[in-house]
This record gives structure tokens, sequence and C-alpha cells, in this order.
């Protein structure tokens, strides 16, 4: 009944991040629906993703024309000692938004929700180690900031990679924890508010 | 910052239906971090959409291979003076899976939400009033069932439909309203429920 080219795409959608089959379903039938201009502009897009590829030393989605590093980790302003560590390129470029870090990432990749690494984020530890090894003399990051999300899976990812990273950095520190700006004491549910009461400054 | 590709194709993304900017970004991200091989076969797949096309009677989707009229259409043993009104393909694909409709179909588009037809809705309901018109020898179909959301905008978008249908239909319906099967009375809306009172049988 379903034509196999709506199934086939549908199969393929439906692997991507936050689609069901029932939304890749519908996506399928929604471009079949308007046609060959509309298909042919995704597409183009989609193709366009294959000149990306990971800096060797942070692992940030770049474009492969521009080397083997990426912008921030090429730059001499930011400051090499001074490290990040985010789950998602997102992640990064929100941080990078507050226009209030100097440091240079890491970006992990998303964490399980049993909180263990996998072994492509334990490869990517491995660097981030070595990173620190090559910072004279010391061979430690001066500050490890761990920017990990608020969340129950973000707490033991957070255990996991103090563990990993001890005998890498001074210091390890971690986003810190308090009431949004904007927000409301009573409405802020009891973590948030004993987060905020704790880091009271 | 991001890469100019990730913003195109997170552009092109965040059109489709159930997709916002900030998942279209994810995806655009997700899939340089998997690689060509992966956005190779997703291409792929997109391509193989534009070997679609629209039933000209109903609407439906189809492969162009199998000419200007879906397999429905073409069937003679799918009575042609019952025909279903559905908004979407995937409405249609849902009535199919009962197994219990021999009738055939008007794809008519997702309804805005103020249930006014858009233009190529309108379109579409002329098409089926030329459906109609060629049933001999009273030029109207024996039945039309409007198989629209029982929601707000759907009901609005019945209203509109039977004062265009009135005159091509000797019996204009609509699906019944009641408890969905497994559902418990305790449970159901006063909404849901009313209407199982009004249609007790």
């Amino acid at each position: 009944m379903t034509p196999d080219s709506i199934k086939k795409f549908a199969a393929e959608a439906a692997k991507l991040p936050g689609i069901g089959p029932r939304q890749a379903t519908r996506i399928a039938f929604y471009l079949a629906r308007e046609g060959n201009k509309k298909i042919a502009s995704l597409a183009s897009a989609l193709t366009g993703l294959s000149g990306l590829t990971q800096c060797e030393l942070c692992h940030n989605i770049m474009p492969v024309s521009e080397g083997k590093q990426c912008a921030i980790c090429r730059n001499p302003q930011r400051n090499p000692t001074i490290v990040a560590v985010v789950e998602k390129e997102t992640d990064l470029l929100s941080l990078e938004k507050t226009g209030k870090f100097s440091g240079r990432y890491c970006v992990l990749g998303e964490l399980a929700k049993d909180g263990l690494l996998e072994p492509e984020e334990k490869r990517r530890l491995k660097k981030l180690q070595e990173r620190a090894r090559e910072i004279k003399p010391e061979g430690k990051f001066n500050e490890l900031i761990i920017a990990l999300n608020h969340t129950a899976y973000g707490e033991l990812g957070a255990i996991s990679l103090i563990q990993e990273m001890k005998p890498f950095a001074k210091k390890i520190t971690r986003l810190g924890r308090g009431l949004p700006t904007g927000g409301e004491v009573e409405f802020a549910d009891e973590e948030t508010l004993g987060g905020a009461l704790a880091s009271r400054n």
C-alpha cells in the first residue's frame, strides 16, 4: 500500500535523533507532496554536510577545507590550559554565545543514560589526556570545566570524567548550580533551589 | 562559528513537519558526525522520493511508474460511489489497515487551524465534485464519509466540507464518536463520554 520509496526514506529518517517512525513517514509524504524542487534543495543541503569533518583535537565539527584543527583550536588567543568538556557541538555553540569563555573545548559525545563512557568517548578522553601532557611543564590543564547537563546521567558522567581526568588537571570545576536568570523562587523545584542556596555568594 | 553547511541544512530541515530549528541543528551535527556513508544513504532514500507523484483523482501519493491513477482508484472492486475524505496520506493508510472500507478516497491536505480551506484544498474539492458528477445517473455519491480528526479545527473543516459537498452526495456521514477500544469509562474525558452516550447502540 505505502510506496516503497516512502518506506525506504521513512526507515532512514527514523534513525535521526528525535524522529520516530510516525513522524518519519509524515515527513516522507510531505516531501513527496512538495515535489522535486523541495527534494532537490534538501538533497543539496544534505550533500553539503559531507564537506565536514571532526577537529583532531577537540572533535568539534568543522569544514574539511580548514585543515585538521578547528578555528578555536587554531586560535592562539584561546587559552589551551583551560578546557571545557561538553557533550555536543550545540552545547559548545551555546557556551560560545555567552562570549565569556576564552579557553578551548573537548566535545565528548552524547552520554549514555547509564553515565558509562562509550568506546568513542573513552578515545576522546585519551586524546584530552594527551593534550594535557603536552602542556609544559606540569603536563596538566590549569582548569578543566565539566560542562555537562545537570541531569541524573550528567551527574554520573561527571563522576566518570573526574575519575579519569583528576591526574591531568590542577583544578576540575563544574557549571554553577542555581536559579536560572529570570527564574522565580516560588516556582523553582527543590533541587534547583537547594543548588542555589549551596552556591550563594 | 557554526559551519555554513550545518546552517544551510538546518534551515532546510527546520521546514519539515514537526522539526524545529534546534532539532534541525542537532540532526545536522549528527549527520556530520556520522559521516559520508550515512549522508549518502539518506541522500539516496531522499532522491527516491522524486519517483512519486499524486493520483489525479484522489491525490494520494503513488509511484510515477504506475501511471496517473493510484492502485485504489484503478481497482474496479473499490466502490466509486462511496468516498472517504481524509486530511493526510497517513490517515488513508490507517483506514486501509482496518480492512473494513471498500470505497475510494479523497486526500484533502492538512487543514489550517482556522478550519478554512486553502486554495489547493478547494481545488481538490472541485475535483471531488467532478468525480461526483460522473456518477450516473444522479451525479452524486451514494455516501461521502468525512474522516477528519475529531478536533476543534477538524469540526470547522467538516462544516466547510458539508457546505461544499451537500449537493454532490446523497448522504454525508462522519466517523463515529465514542470510547476507543480498550478505553475505560472512568478515564474518558467528558467530550468523549458525551459522544459515546450520543452514539449508543
